[in-house]
């Protein structure tokens, strides 16, 4: 069956641009949307080219920030200035510190004059901060007005105003002094002051607040919107749920990737050439090759043991192994409960107590059961060294699997990046050392 | 620095409710409901009932699903049903799928009868549906209506409708045939027709649909809401983006928890116990270790060849470590293109070219510069049988990596839980396999 994406691939390797035209003429918006994100940068600029320019405003808004960015760089420079007027603050903010100087700026110096500068007001802020992500269209309602004025406030604003369903209310010097919901407005007495219907707001973000943090505290309190505020507490702007939720799909996205010591993709995967995807995998693979090599010296210095019973190596794979699957267990729960905020990085002693309690269960039954095989291949001594060693991996590994990500966390990096490498190669090399040293006592061998 | 955790957990050992009645006299609703989750059942239970009981709803409502089961199994069943009939529809209907028949069958009983009716009206749905989720109370607005008559229904409609910011619009029929914004109605002349007003919907969602599938669409959309529909198009509900968020969150621990062979606890991190969470982990751990003797048994074939030259066994970890980074790699990123709806089934053929190339280059890279310390170690004979067998290993762990999410898929099982486990086991046996007879080829031994 081929797909769209087969098809319009097909016609532009055809340069039929004429049949492409006419393809894309009844072609509806959103799913090409979708599918411009699966083409090359090159084919994508191509396919946004013939499409009917009457609807391309619409397609423009559609698509994704990083398509955004490559037909920006691509298109006819009048063009580029065109669709980079037509996008909201935040999103020309997101844009211009993504794409290198010389293709934002100029699009910056022939924008309006205040939508320049609502634009750079954003990219005043650090990145990752709310500052950048937030929409600075937002409504203050005055708190001495009635319900009927707050409404008729509406109703005049821009219609570039990113929500009116969350109203900030603001006293005189646009310090946030409440919220009140465009439901209760429309519902309420008219002659009703905005001091009575409003409510305290549940969450309050400040514009420096890390973006994470403030999209999570928006999607926990399951609010439409949430104001942002400067540090003495006045309006600058709006957070909003498909904001967060944008913002909770990329750290996810990035989070997934590095957890495997990945680069997070710049654009669709089968948009992405065989040449990108081994470079944004092959850091991390160098690294801990590099870091593998411990290994190899911990069996080398163990040698004589091993070439006295050959046999032991057969079960290297298997105890790695299951130490390895054993922390990354510990370490995913653990990334997880930091995230929704279960854990903390105080709770670090009582956490690996829980862990390495946990692990020495998970050791007990896995060798009781892992034991049996041992046994019928290499006969009871091994299989006990086995076993022991098993126990004590599987409480090294949920220990170092555990205490990992929360020290990385107070140590200020990304407990996601650093967990799954780190942990592997410390637990393959401890739980060698603790193989063969049990051997050699068990074994009575040197 | 004792936390809230603490200090509560030190007023319930010393059991004294004065004190615990005092502290939480004070104590904001929002913040004790995520302490709530971090308590066990039985303290979660005390500190609720010791909470000023003319603040316990407003507390109630901003509880987590779990936590208000735990209390409504544990509460006087008068004050239960009490609690019980505060929820909506959804989150009732939520409760009955997850608590025993013996407690919420008596619940369901005691609700007045147009409750009860639609929460049975959801649960009718099949679990992971739309249905289940969605909220029943939504207002449809009359497709020949005006403006005025609109908001003036609004108005009218009942406190519980779930939003009003986005109205469906409906004929006769109760057929949707458009969505109107509430923003519109404010802002429109009240003497315009609905019909004047009205967009199509960017997404209708069926009540049959999958759940993950309708959540991602709302998100993708950047909706408030989206109608539920009948088979026959028919208005039955409406999901709302913090339904969505709340949808997803949990999918994205449950894919993070089972990626690495884990149940997804049902409470918070420090409120599970020991002997739970070792449960929770040992299913998946025992199937591997299982699984892993079967690399007991491919070096066990391979155990003449290993005691003619032990130093073999230097490099196992490193070359099966590498095949499983390289292979979770893989996996990782082709799971997230999946969910994101970046790659179908259709696509397996050309996702495995893709990643066998990128595993090609990966491990032409990685013997490149991971042959100089074993050639250090080793010589460089053994240093050729590592670096061929890394790059055949690379390749491998690639194509299984990549193909084992989507033939996952492709026979209805969920990518992110078989693959982790499959892959590991798939490669590092055959990865043996590949090392041990590369080891024969080319050192000449037996």
């Amino acid at each position: 069956m081929p797909t769209e994406v087969d098809e319009l691939t097909d016609l532009l390797r055809q340069n039929d641009t004429d049949a492409l035209s006419a393809r894309l003429s009844e072609a509806p918006a959103r799913p090409l949307a979708r599918v411009l994100r699966q083409l090359g940068r090159h084919d994508a600029l191509a396919v946004f080219e013939s499409f009917p320019v009457e609807r391309a405003d619409e397609l423009f808004h559609l698509l994704d920030g990083e398509v955004r960015g490559d037909l920006l760089s691509g298109l006819p420079p009048a063009l580029a200035a065109r669709y980079f007027a037509l996008l909201d603050p935040d999103d020309r903010a997101w844009l211009c510190q993504r794409l290198p100087t010389d293709i934002w700026s100029p699009l910056l110096e022939q924008l309006p004059p205040d939508s320049r500068e609502a634009t750079l007001r954003l990219m005043a802020y650090p990145a990752d901060t709310t500052g950048r992500a937030m929409s600075p269209h937002v409504i203050g309602v005055d708190v001495d007005q009635l319900a009927g004025g707050a409404l008729e406030q509406v109703r005049q604003a821009s219609s570039r105003t990113e929500t009116v369903y969350m109203l900030p209310v603001i006293d005189g010097d646009d310090v946030v002094v409440g919220v009140v919901s465009l439901r209760r407005l429309v519902t309420s007495d008219p002659e009703a002051t905005v001091a009575q219907l409003m409510k305290a707001p549940a969450v309050v973000v400040r514009a420096e607040q890390n973006q994470e943090e403030a999209a999570r505290a928006v999607r926990e309190a399951q609010l439409i919107a949430a104001p942002v505020v400067d540090e003495a507490g006045r309006l600058v702007g709006v957070l909003t749920v498909d904001d967060a939720m944008r913002i909770l799909a990329e750290v996810d996205d990035e989070d997934a990737a590095r957890g495997t010591g990945s680069t997070p993709l710049r654009r669709s995967y089968l948009a992405t050439s065989v040449l990108e995807l081994m470079r944004s995998r092959i850091g991390w693979l160098l690294i801990l090759i590099v870091a593998a090599t411990l290994t190899v010296n911990v069996l080398d210095y163990f040698e004589d043991t091993l070439a006295q019973v050959v046999t032991l190596a057969l079960f290297v794979p298997l105890l790695i192994g299951t130490g390895g699957n054993a922390g990354s267990q510990s370490a995913t729960m653990v990334v997880r409960a930091m995230a929704v905020g279960d854990i903390r990085t105080q709770d670090l002693g009582r956490v690996v107590r829980r862990e390495v309690a946990t692990g020495l269960l998970l050791g007990l039954t896995l060798a009781t059961f892992g034991l049996l095989p041992a046994a019928l291949f290499a006969g009871w001594p091994i299989a006990l060294v086995v076993g022991l060693s098993l126990v004590t991996i599987c409480v090294l590994a949920t220990g170092v699997g555990s205490s990992i990500p929360l020290l990385a966390r107070r140590f200020g990096f990304d407990p996601a990046v650093v967990s799954a490498p780190f942990i592997s190669t410390v637990v393959d090399a401890t739980g060698l050392i603790v193989y063969f040293v049990t051997a050699r006592l068990v074994l009575g061998i040197g």
